[in-house]
């Protein structure tokens, strides 16, 4: 079994102007909409857990059983603790997967991971459209998708986006305000996979379409750590004797 | 089940001066050794093929079911022919996975999918010995390998590797004689993945060594094909009416 | 100075339909057009051949004297000689740089460079616009050009394109009609270097653009072959004796 | 004119240890070394900075006044300060470029820039010997390079090195002892080209070794900014409204 987390700052969930729409789709708040439709594959094993639970929901026994992370986050990315980060951080690196949702490009932790600002532009309006188109069609987070699938409402994400060459390009977003955006990418840091997947905005019902939820299903399963005895790599190691100098 | 077909040209192993060593370690021949170890492991049903078999071991009821092809040549590349190249070129950009095995790095059908002249150095000698380096360690076919492994007697394949970069370079080999080599890498061609493998020179029992196995093993499976749905790429489409234009 | 041959077709403008339009943008031709707007750069000595000339325009002391070589074609992919593609492979792996543009992505020199079919979605029609979005903004080619720039009559060409992942995705675009497409795109092929770049329909006078000029520019600057003393990658060399040996 | 600032911390060479060595190579330090023969090349003009000097070498009127900064560090990675490198940070993002010497890969600006821990292997020893393979042959950094080259005496630096997936590996290196190692790659981060470089320990003449001169002044010149008009990213923008609305 994966042991996925889904974490979410919760914040919107707790907001007055939210009640109509986010709850509306999501009753027991975006975590638990993901982690419910994770469950239903055979291999996962998920749950949700918020930033406003003790250890800010990921206390070591949590984070140190949990083989992907998912994280969901827009107006709270200040108020997660620099510890918490540098422990995701390493958990990452030592092999942990990652995948990171919407307006998580902002967040701490995905920012310390890129080395860049993740910077891009956005437009928040009730005319945007999103056309997902699959450009990595044999990669293992576009199983089974099709060629495209449209998002009718969507807060736009565009280019230039200020990240590294990503290590694949699954996806690429048109919409119909004239932007494009590599809306879902991965990258390999340590041992750990990242994944990140753009679509997702809180007014809209976008984890509830069937396209969505099979592509973060995979991305849980892509990102899962692999079982490699490598050494870990918290450190310089100095290997003082060559084995060949007695050959 | 992954349907492993393992194709060998089978000529070393008919061969007088091969007699004490190749047919010594591999005494059915170097398609079925692989496909033997291959065989071990319960996702995979491997069997092999040889160029000396009709329809050069690939008739179509045989290459249409296939999932991945390994292919071991290194004296008959001209043999094979031209219109096989081409079912088989056909297939990897439909999705069959491919895994190139030493000196098939200069087969028709790897030239044709990398698009350059994949020439390398080359030093034949009982003096060289390899050590394979796993350099992308979460990659999938790196699982369970460690940080190192010794090949003690090989054929130096060494830089300049004339072919396109690689997605991913897996392994890195250092040779005792001084050259290094990227030994094990790869490439997505249409919906085909591809992994080209340096180790396995008919004179040294290479593919009996654990390690080596633990690779094609994990190949394998990593270069199956995905199902996604996304249409076959035989041409261009004409999509003569956008649905944007009713808007 | 930069030698370039900027080869066209030369089909369309003898074409009783494309007077209207072809000519009236490219009085001269196409192939006239380019090398004109390119050789306003004080490095660059650029010259327009065409597929009627003798030796289809590229007789060798033509290639041999040429550092990038452009490419414009459409209608007569399959009246180039392979031989001659034989040769222009055999440059460009040599280093001659290669720039391909618009229906180049299905000549036969494409195809044999990338190893894939290089199918896409394609649509001719008046409604189509572009934006080409500037994606790798401290490429070289990319130097100069804004976030984007506007296409208002365009042939769409259209993801999924089928080719192997580019070293660099330079520029992206974007359509009214809803695709998206790697529209500026390099690869690295032995020691040359390649430039597929998509917009240029025949029926609209793209290349009289002042981004589209500069793009072009700065890719046959990029392109040019470097003077590294590596060695000719034409076969495999037998390095018999390893230094290390002696020591 | 390219403005080079060779920033040393300058803390061996003022030791007693190194006084047999260090200083007899580099009579003048190792960014006063390395200054000079940058500056026999017309286009550069490059000085040195060292961290005991004013605002640690590094005042903002000679950052914002650098096009490439060189940074070779190794006991003194711990004293520089932390607002420092947010400087450098934001410097690079914006387009300055940087060339990583040595262990300055265990920096806090590219562990930054990395978001990993760039851990690896290493031995100091007198036996080992280091031969630089050139890889990508057709790269700027390349240029004028043989096949490989060799070091006499190095400190050796091994895989696994923990680092993402580089945007081009130029070098791989070969030691005596049994080791390979990336030790020539290259990364952009947001506008900036980042170059590392391994060679360069302080108890061996390396840069007195024409090929890595030639080396570090090729990387000079592929680091420089180029002059994209491409908004700065220090932060996401909104872009409240689309043309497309009005059309």
């Amino acid at each position: 079994m994966i042991k996925v987390t889904v974490w979410n700052e919760n914040i919107h969930e707790k907001e007055e102007f939210y009640k109509d729409n986010l709850l509306k789709f999501y009753p027991k708040g975006i975590h638990n909409a993901i982690a419910d439709f994770l469950n239903k594959d055979p291999e996962i094993e998920a749950k949700g857990v918020t930033l406003d639970m003790p250890s800010q929901g990921l206390p070591d026994e949590v984070l140190d059983n949990t083989d992907v992370l998912f994280w969901w986050a827009h107006a709270g990315h200040g108020q997660v603790e620099d510890s918490l980060v540098e422990k995701i951080h390493k958990r990452v690196l030592e092999g942990m997967g990652m995948v990171l949702l919407h307006s998580a490009h902002y967040s701490k932790i995905f920012r310390k991971l890129m080395g860049t600002t993740c910077s891009l532009r956005w437009r928040e309006t009730e005319k945007d459209r999103e056309r997902v188109w699959t450009i990595d069609y044999s990669h293992p987070i576009a199983e089974g998708l099709p060629d495209y699938f449209d998002i009718p409402g969507t807060e736009m994400y565009g280019e230039i986006f200020d990240i590294p060459q990503p290590d694949d390009i699954v996806f690429i977003s048109w919409y119909a305000g004239g932007e494009v955006f590599r809306s879902g990418i991965t990258y390999q840091r340590g041992k750990g996979k990242v994944f990140y997947f753009s679509p997702g905005h809180e007014t809209f019902p976008i984890y509830n379409q069937a396209e969505v939820q099979k592509i973060l299903t995979n991305a849980a399963k892509w990102a899962k750590p692999t079982t490699s005895t490598v050494r870990p790599m918290t450190t310089c190691i100095d290997v003082a004797k060559s084995p060949e100098w007695d050959k």
